[in-house]
């Protein structure tokens, strides 16, 4: 079981929508839409993606952080040196 | 005939990229893949999507705000305007 | 002249704000204080910071690639990819 | 004592750098210096202000956030929930 478990059907529906959102700017591309009117529609599908990442984050804090925090250890650590690096590519991306 | 079309195949070859990646991440969601593993591939689609919003925006400035900035008038300052608001959308999201 | 004239003084003002800030959270830092209100006015002082970028960009865009694209000739180009690279290390920072 | 407290000098020198970067780019300004060498500027100071923003959140992640796990209750919840909000800002911003 995963840390986004109780979170799984709202993420796969989201991931559905941006699914058609990402088909649907290949057609806009493919009928040569105007560029301004594509690039709306590309950055509403990367804000759909950030809040994707943004809940699998706070699934994994609230989840596997909390949980190998608690056991303490060396995999606590790791646990935490992996989203450290999950919210440095988050932000610089 | 739009301001990316010299680009439109490269365009459409990363935009079906980027729905097979989207599509993947569907998959590692639904079998429960560790959220880290899944954050890495959404950060990955999402830097690809904005790949794309800044291939679309080079295009806008040197195709439609260059030609619109040629014949001067009210078009320019449009064109202008909407290059704009595309970028201040790009860096707040 | 440059094309941010008009908006200098608004600039400035904004600029000498954000260093006050940027003072103000070294003191916060000095005095021990807790890391998320200190992370509260970092985020508010790298959002004033972006929103002096996109009105230099702005001013770019509307005063210089402007200028250049009408005279047309080589000018025209190194222009607008000062602007693309400009837009480019926003997005990516 | 707070979560950065091994780092305080580090982030004092980072933050006083930065202090610098931003008057600089305000006698910049003044000077009407050319509008992509000022944004270049502006992008650097953004960057380094980021920097000082994941050192504190990983000092927050790696100090506050276990403390508050390993003893549970409540406070684990608020820290973890503050965590969350501070991430959104900064990949929000």
């Amino acid at each position: 079981m995963s840390s986004y478990s109780p979170e799984q059907d709202d993420l796969l529906k989201r991931l559905r929508r941006i699914e058609g959102q990402v088909a649907g700017i290949s057609r806009m591309v493919a009928d040569d839409r105007y560029c301004i009117d594509v690039l709306t529609q590309v950055s509403a599908a990367t804000s759909a993606l950030q809040s994707v990442s943004l809940k699998l984050l706070d699934a994994h804090l609230a989840g596997c952080v909390v949980e190998a925090a608690k056991q303490g250890g060396p995999e606590a650590d790791v646990k935490i040196k992996e989203a450290q690096a999950a919210i440095a590519r988050l932000v610089r991306s």
